[in-house]
């Protein structure tokens, strides 16, 4: 690693312990100076370590070599811009506004697990309401687990509800899946999911802007959001109630012009209406599949999902005169064969004939006088 | 009535007993030379009575004043253009393209009931799958009546499932509901909605293009559904599996340039497939209740919906700077003032002291050395 490569990386890791997570003053200030320069001129000018009260956050910025390693040491490693894991997606931050008080390019990201975060540039962010229905869960599962069965990754914040089941449908479906926190990488938040962050960091990857060792506060879960939303190729909702924190997650993804995609529920419930106020006014599109997901965020020409035809019918097969005579026929009390002849605008021996070869398959049923549609043939 | 008015009127019958509901090439030639003209040269030329093998037929072309008469007696009206009675909204069938070999400005429409086809400018259709399910039938009939209750007419098949939640909505709302059926205005079917159907030419109106004792075949099905999207100011779709009727009423109303509204469901659910790809597609605009149907119908600035905004949470009444010191409080372990005064960018005393309002407020829970929020605050 170069000096100057080192320098900036130091630099940043002072800065993250200086500022929050997605702060856009000093973010932005980073993206156009630099962050070797607006370290040098923060902590130049008076002593930063004064400023800092918590001792942990002091250290880091006057000791920034000694997180790395205290980092290393937990199995977390700091990926900033330049290194080649970049992902190159996040520089989208840097043109888009900030949103209630957050955003900016991270200065860069902890990573714990395997999983590289330059190999994300396709994945797909499920994400979605924390009191999830049963149904909401089974459908966040399904699509995370086509997703991962396509090499795709699934990306999720690590909550209750929809973003377990996304990031248990992504290891069901054998594939990679990232969990992107609020708090420092090396914690488990929500504690009660302890052993999916164990497994999505020996499997997947736990990442965070935030320093290690710091707690979640709501604005570092709005900062959180803005990741999410920019390391994938597209956001899935899939409940979210009026006011449920997904629709922030949904709110950067249309922002940064990534694909916003929305599963439907029944109108009666709750958790699917904030979903539903999404593809009402167009912001999101409707999807009902991993399929449909994989179709939407996929490059022109991947994954053209086969839209369902319902069941083939024996009418699909007929000629067009055979079809004549059929529509001619009554669905409820049957009809002389003259009548029907009238009906279809044909002679009556032609569709004597025709009625004879529907009833033998099966399409209309009559006593050789009266004939009337089948059963079968109802639709 | 004029005698010319009559003379069209009675060529309208004669016609009606020659051509089947909904024949683009006989309603086009009508459009363009008047009723009267194509009558005298259908009529003229040969004697249509010995073309007309079933003897209904053959007594209506022939004599149309008794048609007219026996209608009169069973309670049936026949409504043409140039009526005061015509609804206008019918004219655009003239300009639509046919579908499906069904096209084209009705001859005439025959009514039982009290309500007048002039005041259905406003009116919804609410239609959809016969095999609808109990969820189905609950938002139709809750959309249905929701729109009675606006003062608009409901609009619908008189099939089983939808349509029928659709009717008893329009009725429980204390509206008027008008069912347009694909046989005869006089005949019952289905046969089980004998009383639905009395109901509703008692209270509403039954309607058809095909001849009194005229038999329902598909064909004329799918030219009824022309009449239901044409006669009306927009068309709801609720539950329509992937080749149901209903997306053929659906696409009649794309083609008029109506309004067409689906209503979501769970995408395990069959009925809702055909709904799903009308929304995903940007056909359909969904819509979850009767107030998103009118807003969707009304005239502009109509009946607009408030969107739901959620509860209001104690957190929208807080001023900036607590605002500040509340984002910077963790959600789980507590932390030291001098941390959440860092984490906020703000001075250690103003921050311990709008935290004891915070707890004041039941936002935050601490021991006065560290502070976390309460479980109340947290979304």
């Amino acid at each position: 690693m170069s000096t100057t490569a080192n320098d900036d990386r130091l630099a940043r890791v002072a800065l993250s312990a200086i500022g929050e997570p997605g702060d856009p003053r000093l973010l932005d200030l980073v993206t156009q100076l630099g962050a070797l320069t607006v370290h040098d001129r923060l902590l130049g000018d008076h002593d930063v370590a004064d400023l800092q009260t918590d001792p942990e956050a002091r250290r880091s910025a006057t000791d920034p070599e000694r997180t790395l390693t205290d980092a290393a040491r937990l199995g977390m490693r700091f990926v900033v811009p330049g290194d080649e894991e970049w992902p190159a997606q996040l520089d989208h931050l840097a043109v888009a506004a900030p949103l209630q008080r957050r955003g900016g390019v991270p200065l860069g990201l902890w990573v714990r697990g395997p999983v590289r975060l330059d190999q994300l540039a396709g994945s797909v962010a499920v994400v979605g309401s924390r009191s999830a229905t049963t149904y909401g869960a089974d459908v966040a599962a399904e699509i995370a687990a086509t997703v991962a069965e396509a090499g795709r990754s699934v990306v999720s914040g690590a909550a209750f509800g929809i973003d377990q089941a996304g990031h248990r449908g992504a290891l069901a479906g054998g594939g990679a899946t990232v969990a992107v926190l609020a708090c420092g990488a090396d914690r488990v938040y929500p504690a009660a999911h302890r052993q999916l962050l164990e497994h999505i960091g020996g499997y997947g990857a736990v990442v965070s802007e935030a320093l290690p060792g710091w707690a979640p506060t709501r604005l570092r879960f709005l900062a959180r959001n803005r990741l999410i939303a920019a390391l994938t190729a597209g956001t899935v909702v899939v409940e979210a109630a009026v006011r449920s924190g997904a629709l922030n997650t949904a709110n950067w993804a249309t922002r940064l012009n990534r694909p916003l995609l929305g599963v439907p529920g029944p109108v009666t419930s709750a958790p699917s209406q904030g979903v539903h106020q999404l593809i009402r006014s167009g912001a999101a599109t409707l999807v009902t599949s991993g399929a449909d997901v994989l179709e939407a965020v996929g490059a022109a020409g991947e994954h053209l999902v086969t839209e369902p035809r319902g069941r083939a019918r024996s009418r699909d097969r007929l000629s067009t005169r055979q079809q004549q005579v059929l529509d001619a026929v009554p669905v409820a009390t049957a009809a002389t064969v003259s009548s029907i002849a009238r009906t279809a605008g044909l002679g009556v021996a032609l569709v004597r004939d025709e009625l004879e070869r529907l009833a033998g398959l099966g399409l209309v049923e009559g006593d050789q006088t009266r004939w009337r549609l089948a059963a079968r043939a109802q639709e």
